[in-house]
């Protein structure tokens, strides 16, 4: 049961901002169909536009509301705003077992807001090249800025943060302490930290450990010009909220001046490229010898008759020829 | 400067149980030494003996603590022991910016125990073949039991808890809820649950969640035989480690019974293959060019000029060729 698709059609719907078109487009490269290529050409002179904003952190930090309240603070500036969950514990990726934490709901009729949830579909590469391509969909569409919103600290959420043009990584008080979070890589990938919940016992200390933190990690990578500020929000109540823009749009200024966001999107686009390739080669593997190939090699591994690299060779051979 | 390495001599002092022929072995295919190989193919007649178990959890749970507990638990036992630490909060693998939770300590002069701390290197596929060789090599010199310890639930881990016969998912009270760990994917992955803290307030009620959603998931998913059971300790003070030992013992003999180990172990070699098998083709694109293919291929990408399908296909021609 093939649908009729008019990719060229779709499109033009998308960039005159019509929900179904972007969510149908999104969909199409998710879902890797059959027009997902014809999908991302006709995308790719539309693209580069949008603002990428990653937001990440633990569960129970509140990235939910903050994703909701900075939604809101751009929707008053008139910005078209796109929001990609994710967070496979996010209330918008399906993934939820309890309904109570839809916040998003008072976004839900705004057409200015398109709101996507990415399920985390468990196998390798999954993210890696479904994210990407659902930000083009939003870029293409006229989003002035696009929201990635994800958890933890995993590779795959670096990864996915990586699409970003500015990192903003949430820690709240109390949540273990914020050297605990640190150790775990996220200085590195922090444009902006918002220690949120900012009412709760603690706050003050977590924001301190982070600053000296932060400036630690300066003084030994002296090529990190940029130095991650450190806001205070009370998300639920849309506190802070305005230092949180006021941070990203002042790292923003930062990445035009110092050329820095052209090398960002540089390293993007050959991220995304890459996973695409190795996602292709996968499938190559996967397809050698009807598919065979991978466990018959897998059981003379486990049975000690062949190495692992011994293994690989003879795929990346089939592969290759 | 190339130290002559005579692999063979260094296998056979590594079955004989010294540490420093185990450590520069893992340190050989850690590094992907050209010696790598050579170290895999000597390696592989021995290897299958070892029982696996992966410990996850988020930060602050007391991995640590627990992963010292069990190496104690089966010291007692009488087993060798190894450990590969591949959590990046972890004490032991060196991302540490405290030294206050080092509390493996006690093991460190035991000639039975082998602590191996894996940094993970941010760059994608690195966890997913290091991980395995290091597995490989604490399998042939002769561990009983290795327990791999990683942290969180994100994709990488996922990965590195694959390479688990049995995996033990710590949760403690008050992080978050249970339920909220659970839409992470935990349910899928867990074989056995455990409340750590559990002289704390809430640890009843994080087992009862625990208890209440693996009978949902039971319910969803018929074929799902081996109910994961939920155990509660005090790592720090030793309560409850016997019954994690216990536990892990009924799920091995349960994988041994329904023949569930061997196929666990096949998907672990054919995964196993598959990474070194992309590494390779990765680092085959790299190298396209002079390594400059990439890099004008994702400058075309940012111009919209080219999509990253378009891109990715004239990368894997150039592999293929």
């Amino acid at each position: 049961m093939t649908r009729t698709v008019d990719v060229a059609e779709l499109v033009d719907r998308a960039r005159e901002g019509q929900p179904r078109a972007v969510a149908r487009l999104i969909s199409l490269v998710e879902d890797a169909s059959p027009h997902l290529r014809e999908v991302a050409a006709a995308l790719s002179p539309f693209t580069g536009n949008a603002q990428v904003i990653g937001l990440t952190g633990a569960p129970g930090v509140g990235k939910s509301t903050s994703t909701s309240a900075l939604v809101r603070a751009y929707r008053e500036r008139g910005k078209r705003v796109g929001v990609l969950a994710v967070d496979p514990s996010s209330p918008f990726s399906g993934g939820a077992l309890l309904g109570d934490r839809v916040r998003m709901g008072e976004h839900a009729t705004d057409p200015g807001v398109f709101i996507r949830s990415m399920a985390t579909r468990g196998h390798l590469g999954g993210l890696s090249w479904a994210t990407p391509q659902a930000l083009r969909v939003l870029d293409a569409a006229g989003c002035d800025v696009v929201l990635v919103e994800t958890v933890g600290v995993g590779q795959s959420e670096v990864e996915v943060v990586s699409l970003a043009d500015t990192t903003v990584v949430l820690l709240a008080p109390g949540m273990g302490d914020g050297i605990q979070a640190a150790k775990a890589g996220i200085l590195e990938i922090a444009d902006v930290f918002v220690v949120n919940k900012a009412d709760r016992d603690g706050a003050d200390q977590t924001a301190r450990d982070l600053k000296h933190m932060i400036s630690l990690g300066r003084r030994e990578r002296a090529e990190a010009l940029w130095r991650p500020p450190v806001v205070k929000t009370v998300a639920a109540r849309g506190e802070g909220v305005q230092d949180v823009v006021d941070a990203i749009d002042s790292h923003r200024a930062w990445l035009h001046e110092k050329g820095e966001l052209d090398r960002r999107r540089a390293r993007r686009a050959e991220a995304e490229i890459e996973a695409i390739a190795l996602d292709d080669l996968r499938s190559r593997i996967g397809d050698l010898h009807g598919g065979s190939a991978l466990t018959t090699l897998a059981k003379r591994v486990v049975a000690g008759e062949l190495d692992p690299y011994a293994a690989a060779d003879r795929l990346v051979e089939g592969v290759g020829g």
